[in-house]
């Protein structure tokens, strides 16, 4: 079985939104930081497995940002880990599957991963995690 | 911290979008069952914690039909375990969040739930429930 490793929502402002995660609802705050590659600001807030990641754009240009202004606030994508992130993207191209990037990326904390395109996922923008060793 | 119960996707329909979730990236497929009170047919797919739901509308009335024709296929709603639904839905109206139901409801497994306005969770549809003691 694969394991949720993040729900991402798109919020217009952290601060205002964590009035309703965190105090309202009463989510543990992780962290929040800045990812300067994505142009987002990100408020962490795990779960027992897993977490919500809250993500807010930093300009008017970014991908988050058009998908605020086309889509309004609300789920943006499901992330799954996999043990094996270079068999699982051929797997989905033997299915015909679409990927949005073909080759894996790696962010700065050594996680290998894709995206999987929605139209080939029914509507869902679909992430994939391959956790370094490690970890 | 909250669990993930469910994170709830709709769909036009169910054997299709298993190629992709069953066939393609390897979900296993819990069951498929018809719930007749919500009109949706569901399939369950268990991730190592909580599980991904996707939902087909059993007819064109139902809500799930009528989000399916405006929103198209997509991300649903999420769906959080709390340990007391009462005392979260009373934090929640003392925070000024709007839930749907003012009352805690109770599905056919015992478990009792409540939804939460999307409006005042920032374009989210959360559905929260607590499980039955025995469980």
């Amino acid at each position: 079985m694969l394991r949720l490793n993040h729900l991402a929502i798109v919020v217009e402002d952290i601060q205002q939104a964590l009035v309703f995660w965190q105090d309202a609802l009463g989510l543990p705050l992780g962290k929040v930081e800045r990812n300067a590659e994505e142009e987002v600001e990100i408020a962490f807030l795990p779960l027992e497995s897993g977490e919500i990641e809250l993500l807010a754009p930093t300009n008017s240009t970014s991908g988050v940002a058009k998908y605020l202004a086309k889509r309004g606030a609300g789920l943006h994508h499901v992330c799954l880990e996999v043990p094996d992130l270079a068999a699982a993207m051929q797997r989905l191209r033997d299915h015909g599957i679409e990927l949005i990037n073909d080759t894996p990326k790696v962010n700065a904390e050594g996680v290998r991963y894709c995206f999987i395109h929605p139209k080939s996922a029914f509507g869902v923008l679909v992430e994939l995690y391959e956790l370094p060793r490690s970890s």
